[in-house]
């Protein structure tokens, strides 16, 4: 028998699959989508464009554009059982678990064992921001806009969210969030999507199975975090006095700090620059004052930590500046993430092998029933 | 930096966790919950005594089990509002899929994420049952039968399903098969379920998980292949020549090997034993027929193979005679291993660290945008 191997807790350091989908560069902060710098992706492509590169590994011409758009944006809408579901949820709904549920009830409804990934793909992404757009409509007891056939997916999704066309400069922002949280290796939430599709299982409960995993506070839990955060400090003169007694009182800082990244996030670089434009003037300049001064602070306190922000960080500014209620910002983020999920899943299911890891047994043996 | 590990695929040989809760020892072909063996267990404890021992680590005392028993049939009976999704199920859904989406509707109803894992599980668990049962009660066109709050688990399931009192010996049979069922150790969908658990998200995402994880063919679907198998093979004289086609023609032959056990599977051992009390004696006859010819047959072709049925075989003829539906063999299943995800998701949660290993980039770089 071969010999067992002792992993470290976590996986932590351990290679378990091999990808040609990105690339995290964590030494010089680079984030490559099937060799392109995403930094150039998200100032030059629509995220329509950067979905057909993460899935199909190349560029789409103008045809294959032209084609790819129209059958994702036909595919916007919702069948009547799933807009009914969503009109009968609590109002108070995290609005992740309604993502969740929603793509297993939109499981429940295809013949999912018969459904090949790709085509599911096609149907569930684009329906993604029309259930979180629907759902903020009825739960504010608005009249819901249906879904164009024509806008990007950043337009439509802001255009179903307020009802009015939005400004240029909030898609343009909104589009290249889109594309810089489409894909990041082998995160936890992709992780799962994997173990789980190596089964051989529907594409639903891959993408519910890291749906869930997402929404774990220690993944994907942050950016609102970070929001509630600035709204606590309030002003930028509060900055400093606030962040001393959170450190003090050994309080976590939202937004800073990355486990892969040694310098700056190069998606957090874009999303600052982002948000500089489309935030408010006093909520930008308390942003950075409060990078400017935890830098500070952390730097003399823990010198060998990477105290740069976060893609959390300036995300919160820019997601809140384009009109995202705060409690979607993670749910925004899995209409993007959506992307890579499946097309690591498509990978797995082109080489597949079951994960099926062990355990070593620690407990007692050969206790007998009373 | 730490060296990387270049992990085998599908983590073959990889022992991620340490756990105390069961113990599959492959070599001498036994199963240890919290050190004891599943075959007695299976014979002289109720399932609520074993879910007991997995998730708290010891046999209940009377008391104890008087207290849980009470506190877990009293949690049987669904919310109006599971109850109506139920109904408005498409009737050919798959019952593992409605399982699963009763799941995530139920943690979008509480708020999972204050709820405590172990009193999310002690009010989930005595539910998925009641979900099955009234699913097929619906999809028949027949009265509900509501929950007792005094019954078994085992007699319960039947009684809801039935609308009858259930004979003692198919209580008898399907509780040895829940207690048989309940764990073991890392698979893939006890995997899936601490990957998840690993970010503190909640615990409906983490059994969620695991459901979507378990309904993969590679995992958790072949219980009702089996029966598939013998009702197409159909009478004892059809078997060799049905096998030696199937054999020749490349198919694979449900319910024989198992990666684990070299030797006979003991949850096979003892299902064996049930189903020749409880089946149709022509059905047993049958089952036992195939079990001799296959192995006659592969031992020739492969004498390295271990022939033994494993826990699906035997499992397929017991779940049939008490009266489970065909269709819902897996997810009969899943009300069992619900328990042991629980366990590992309690273990995990003890002493967590997020599950995020690498991938090794193999695509290009630097690519320029046309």
């Amino acid at each position: 028998m071969p010999e067992k191997i002792q992993a470290p807790k976590g996986l932590e350091g351990v290679i378990v699959t091999r990808t040609s989908v990105s690339k995290i560069d964590g030494e010089r902060g680079k984030l490559l989508y099937r060799g392109y710098d995403v930094e150039e992706l998200s100032r030059k492509l629509t995220f329509e464009q950067v979905v057909y590169l993460l899935w199909f590994g190349t560029i789409p011409s103008s045809d294959e554009l032209r084609e790819f758009d129209k059958d994702l944006f036909s595919k916007r809408d919702l069948m009547p059982d799933t807009l009914d579901f969503i009109s009968r949820a609590p109002h108070a709904a995290n609005p992740l678990v309604l993502l969740r549920s929603v793509t297993s009830l939109t499981g429940m409804h295809f013949d999912a064992d018969k459904q090949l990934t790709l085509d599911a793909a096609k149907s569930l992404t684009p329906k993604f921001p029309t259930v979180l757009a629907y759902f903020d409509r009825i739960r504010n007891d608005r009249w819901l806009s249906r879904p164009s056939g024509e806008l990007s997916t950043a337009e439509n999704f802001l255009y179903m969210l307020s009802g009015q066309k939005p400004p240029k400069e909030h898609v343009d922002a909104l589009n290249s969030y889109l594309v810089l949280l489409a894909d990041h290796g082998l995160n936890a939430s992709t992780f799962s999507a994997i173990v789980t599709a190596s089964t051989l299982t529907d594409y639903y409960s891959a993408i519910e199975a890291a749906i869930g995993t997402l929404k774990g506070p220690l993944h994907g839990g942050a950016p609102s975090q970070v929001w509630e955060m600035l709204k606590e400090i309030g002003d930028e003169k509060n900055a400093k006095g606030w962040l001393e007694r959170r450190i003090e009182s050994g309080g976590r800082i939202m937004g800073f700090g990355h486990r892969v990244y040694r310098t700056e996030d190069p998606r957090s670089k874009v999303l600052k620059g982002i948000a500089k434009k489309v935030a408010r003037p006093q909520i930008f300049e308390l942003a950075q004052r409060v990078e400017e001064t935890v830098r500070e602070l952390l730097r003399e306190k823990h010198p060998e930590r990477t105290l740069e922000t976060n893609v959390e960080f300036y995300s919160s500014l820019v997601l809140d500046a384009v009109g995202i209620p705060v409690d979607m910002f993670t749910s925004t983020f899995a209409c993007s993430r959506l992307v890579g999920w499946t097309a690591h899943i498509l990978e797995q299911l082109a080489d597949n092998r079951l994960f099926r890891p062990e355990s070593q047994y620690i407990g007692p043996e050969g206790l007998l029933l009373p």
